[in-house]
């Protein structure tokens, strides 16, 4: 498999003075060895997870949903008060990161993480960078289906309304519980989680968003509860409208996860994942539809 | 004033295989250089806040609290599934640390971060690492006092034991909502917060332990309650036993906090700081009281 490909973005924001060094360019990002250490020990990113992130899929060295993924980074960046990503030179850095990728051209699927922490603390200047990898291969999940377990997210279902501070629906850096959600799931003898909120509405996974089926309708939980607007969903209602179906986003108890026809995990990288167990129950899984569905995420317009 | 002191653990765990490179020798720690970057844009640390931390203070080159320090960083990394930490590696590393600091010997306050990550993703080894700095001067804030709002912490008051995937009680390096409840202080004229349950119960301050006084009985809320068990907290119940006064660690009502005698927040570095405002009413003071603690928590036995 080939090595990594790594851009620092110099200039990651507008007000950003860019740092002197090799990055220090008209660009704004420049190409650096991902097998060299680039963080400090002082970077606020990785000493408090103080940062954002999108991971982006690209497929034939195209990227359909790097827009959105790019208004998400911007919104996250907002609710984290740090300074507004400067769209034109992540744009450029993300277009440089995937044509330096020696798989790009070959129509290998990549995964791209776009990273944007508070800097070095002190310095008042963030730290960007894009990484960009040969996606790992998720085909066995999206054949096969996964087996899914519900967990307590914890927080009531309007606490992004009540207490922004808690900065749930942006993508931060701090991930602990999400990586410590799928352990528990590993130990309960399943593959991935469903979270919860603590007054039993669904609301998302760590990793990707949750679609349900009941009969010509597909739903996935409203984003005014404090979770994601997932990317790959809004890919997916395009795809299920133009076939016809119903899509909404409402409210979703977590009896309904259990009554639906179907259940899907979503994602940019993984793509659809068809849920066959949840918490030890088998479910119905449309393999048919999902290979369909995978189809339309995989196309590049 | 100096610059930090940088070591690097290479052999953070028992089990760890030490890295190659300058910090690959027998005692499983080096120095390094805190103005280069140490830290690749692939460890988990930094793309997932996936590790864990401790603040000590350290005055005139001795640390009282870091025996109790390293026992709560193993339970950290417990509660994160992360190796244990070799304690005999990152007590030798710590006190290596603070010997290179130029101002050990001068009675000055330092500040020592000891982080340990999951590492490199796929690799299986952890990075970790301890900085020491002289520390922030937080005298004013000790002599005038601070003001402080409540803030929902969005969970319930008993999730530590429903819900340990949650975290709740690691000193993680996932801190982004910590420092978002301090900016939301600054907005609202305030300089730090107390959070609170989502069932009302007093917990912690985003970094520091809540004490509160009644008559002559000091309370800080229940380690029960999912929050960190206050290494500094501990030694202040040791002052006030010595002094003749109860002391315990119930379940604290937020309405016992507006009628409480006095409240401080207590932490290592920034030590006992007394609350003259909450959620914009004042509150009495003790400042001599507060100076005699504050001796107390700077003698080094």
């Amino acid at each position: 498999m080939s090595s990594p490909v790594l851009v620092l973005v110099t200039r990651p924001s507008g007000a950003t003075v860019p740092s002197s060094g090799p990055g220090a360019d008209g660009a704004g990002f420049a190409l650096a060895d991902p097998g060299l250490p680039h963080i400090s020990v002082l970077d606020l990113g990785v000493t408090r997870g103080d940062g954002i992130f999108e991971s982006v899929s690209v497929i034939a060295g195209v990227a359909p949903a790097i827009e959105a993924h790019l208004d998400r980074f911007a919104a996250s960046a907002r609710a984290l008060d740090l300074p507004d990503p400067d769209r034109t030179v992540w744009s450029r850095a993300f277009e440089a990161a995937v044509a330096a990728h020696p798989d790009a051209s070959t129509g290998a699927n990549l995964a791209a993480k776009l990273v944007l922490t508070r800097g070095i603390e002190g310095d008042g200047r963030p730290t960007g960078w894009i990484v960009v990898q040969v996606a790992r291969d998720f085909t066995a999940q999206r054949e096969n289906g996964i087996r899914v377990v519900t967990l307590d997210r914890g927080y009531r279902h309007d606490v992004a309304t009540t207490s922004p501070w808690l900065l749930q629906g942006a993508k931060t850096l701090s991930y602990a519980l999400n990586t410590a959600a799928l352990r528990e799931a590993g130990r309960r003898g399943a593959d991935d989680v469903i979270f919860i909120s603590s007054d039993g509405f669904v609301l998302e996974a760590p990793t990707a968003s949750v679609l349900l089926r009941e009969g010509d309708r597909f739903s996935t939980p409203s984003a005014e509860l404090g979770i994601l607007p997932g990317t790959t969903q809004r890919r997916a209602f395009e795809f299920f409208s133009a076939e016809g179906f119903d899509t909404d986003a409402p409210r979703l108890r977590a009896s309904e996860l259990a009554r639906a026809d179907a259940v899907w995990l979503l994602s940019s990288v993984r793509q659809a994942v068809p849920v066959i167990e949840l918490d030890g129950r088998p479910l119905e899984a449309d393999f048919a539809l999902t290979r369909r569905l995978n189809a339309h995420l995989a196309t590049t317009h």
